[in-house]
């Protein structure tokens, strides 16, 4: 049985950075997490097989790995051992667009399936995990006391935000909008560093942390990084991206929604991996046709 | 005397939505404020010389007037009536290049200045107003006991941030942030909303307000203003700019600092002014002289 | 038999604005087009089947039919119809993702597959058509002909740019070049005739044409546009896009190479679409909110 | 007298890359050129002032160095050494806006004052000069001959824009939609460099200069880089700019037209010329602060 009174019983798969401590918030609420992972180190079973035959059914399990094949192979060896009334949730960073495969085959065994996109990064086993959900109202409301322990305290951090696919679609969207306010800090504070007219950039930023309009979580944490390095020094300017960026503006695209800011914000994180730029070696090759400029030599 | 114990005396030049908010702000606190406005029904004196006679020397005068002509010619007559050892501030949007002027003109007549940017908007009465400052370290120093008053409680919130100019350049770097900001969340939304997925959008950004990486005080603000019109049906996508985005992107090009996001968020506020572009118009007739592609009639 | 001495015979589906006008440049360069296209009144044939059958094998068959599922449906009829030895050329605007799966389907059957993406437009008739294509070096070879007599005169206009997809692929760029050529030009544009200092911005334009860095066959064209219309006041501001710049963007982001000013080309085109900006209300809202800034109403 | 015949005499100061072959070019017509470097090996003469006694009234100078500061000095010496009737050209790339002042300056003392944007550079002297002028129809009228020599035969490439200021104008526009060409060029050429799809990109870009809609003089140049360059491999993607493209985005800003191909190109020299961005340290600082992913030390 999932539910026991008020405790649940869940099954977690991938017990990495996000769902180990998502594992210690669910037992610390009072729930029973059977966990499994690749590392023995840390799991609570030596299989998937042996995690299914762990929980009581109607069970739930929460799919917690690398988004792309792990995921996809996880749910389909799931949909081999779970049964008629079982649950899945898929709280990786999956494209949205792999839920509706994963839900059908998992569909063909009555087994149900929910996208869970998550928020919170290390910081979530402390103040919850914000969720946004995706999946028919049933099976969103058997996973609620799940849900409800994960999440943060309050009224907020918690959406059912349509069927399935909506959960990885709004936490994907979060994460563009993410892309576009860092870069938007970063835009300002390369600014106050380059000007002759501010001398303390780090307390500027730590001051408007109250009563402005920019403050955030995110300036919240730049001034925490800028307080550890006032000037970056032991940073380089080398920024991966995950995924949601680059689905976002696809998204954009397909619907035909001009997002400028979002867009840019993740061509400077290719930008800043790049070790030269190819587009800039044609630039300064057509500048020395025309107008003999001098170009650099690689 | 400006300072008499604990509590100060100044003189405040514009009482409008801004100032006369300041003015209730520093009184609340014990301080007296000697208002002048254009408007005799909320101004304690008629003129700026009877608001100069009607304070205690060393006088400090507080302007909040519109950036531009207004700040300058009010300096400029203050410059004619204050007295060596007299401080003025100018508080209001003032381009930061406007300090070095309004310092210079008082200074001949042995008048300190202060350039203070300050954030808070409406908001500012009760929760208090960000302060960035400009000027010396002296003149500063004199004025605190205004600043504590005006400045949201806690560590936060003031920036003593450089010589004169440094006050309206943090601030101008701050609204350009702001722009990129609100851009990011607009983006979203218009995304969020144009997508099949997703149900109810202003759900999703209630969500968002905890456990987040995106929650900021803009967010609790347009979820505010999703919960008064869910589909902001009554209001029209047309968004003015104040100056500080465009003197940012200014000093972008000027300290060869790239500002995608600021500057693409500034164009889409141009953009949404426009009745027609006549960029777009050149495109069209461009696709029909070599394509036949068919144009829109005016 | 598709050569007769240096002659040779094709077939034709599709005699719209382009493939009627290719028809007509192949037949004044003395090869036989057999023509098919859903409207009887320009076709020569009743039915592809009737195409096909009025062919000498091996047969070449050119499908110039509007892309995505028209040229898949078609290469799908040709598949039953055509026999080993044949080969089909898609022509059309398709996506060059769709190329591996027609090769495939028609490979089944031993016919060959050759992709043509098509430049020239309304001028092709009598400049010659660009052309990019991607296909086997034996399957193109054939085709030399045909390929010979609808490109420009002189050594530049045609190329072979790579296997299946490759034609389409190398079209695709151009045409994300040319949405960014043109928002340069209608960027110069509107901002000429929104300064005081210019007095006649067509005058501008077509002294450009000649000596200048800006020269371009556009340049011409935009020109010709304003001496029909010099303050394009029979024009709204209103561009479609026909993928070609979409599915560039999304190359961009599937291989992270930035694409700034081709993706704010595309973007501007959307945005010249819209009657209110979804955005744009988000960004009033929240100014509204902090600032008690005013909006227009809808 | 400035005019003998059809042929004219002209003092020109700056006989550098530019100054020099205009020189040549203008006595390949027929005209008389005085001519003054600080370089005494490549001047007729030893000083401006012994350039001026070496004309006869009333005198036309074409002032041919450096904008900013070498341009402004040349003609304050010019309205010293210089009498009532003289005209004074300056063909350098100064910004509009000391076109007006170096206007004022002769004016009191009875000169003519006309500002040229000079288009060509290193293929001028073969091709001509495109010209764009500023200034008082009488005075564009009285240089006629030397323009008609300087720019490339037929119609186009000459255009006189309105009153002073108006030449540089129009050429700062010329350079702005330049930066967005030669960006939409580049960009092409990173994607099909990335693309797995095309085998030799040079060949494309070849092939484009004839029968396509991107056919341009840049083409043609970008062609022949290739040529000498298949892979730009003796070429850093380092790109300096001039200034016209910054006062371009600058008068976007002043006027409110937006601009985001012409900025983003801008914005994309600017990175060009960074070691590393401090932008991106602040993105990489704030995704080590939330999510706990790992920065690339310095």
């Amino acid at each position: 049985m999932l539910e026991r009174g008020r405790d649940v019983q869940l099954g977690m798969i991938g017990l990495g950075k996000m769902g180990g401590n998502m594992k210690l918030r669910l037992e610390k609420a009072g729930h029973q997490v059977v966990g499994y992972d690749r590392n023995p180190d840390v799991a609570d079973v030596g299989s998937v097989a042996e995690l299914v035959a762990a929980l009581d059914a109607p069970r739930a399990v929460w799919v917690m790995v690398p988004a792309g094949e792990p995921t996809t192979s996880t749910v389909a060896e799931l949909a081999g051992l779970l049964a008629e009334g079982d649950v899945v949730v898929d709280g990786g960073n999956s494209r949205f667009t792999d839920d509706a495969v994963n839900a059908a085959l998992l569909a063909e065994h009555g087994i149900g399936y929910v996208d869970a996109g998550v928020s919170g990064g290390v910081w979530g086993l402390t103040e919850g995990y914000a969720l946004m959900v995706g999946g028919s109202a049933a099976d969103v409301e058997r996973l609620r006391p799940v849900f409800d322990a994960l999440k943060p305290e309050g009224e907020f951090g918690f959406v059912h935000a349509g069927g399935v696919g909506a959960g990885h679609y709004a936490k994907m969207v979060h994460n563009g909008i993410e892309y576009a306010m860092m870069q938007a800090y970063a835009e300002g504070y390369e600014l106050l560093e380059a000007s002759e007219y501010v001398d303390n950039v780090p307390e500027v930023f730590k001051s408007w942390r109250s009563g402005t309009v920019v403050r955030s979580w995110l300036l919240d944490l730049l001034d925490r990084a800028l307080d550890d390095d006032p000037e970056l020094a032991r940073i380089k300017g080398y920024v991966e991206d995950s995924g949601e960026g680059r689905w976002t503006v696809d998204e954009g695209i397909r619907l035909r929604v001009p997002l400028p800011a979002i867009t840019e914000s993740l061509f400077a994180r290719f930008t800043s991996r790049q070790e030269d730029s190819p587009a800039m070696k044609a630039v300064a090759a057509l500048r020395n046709q025309f107008g003999g400029h001098a170009v650099k030599p690689e």
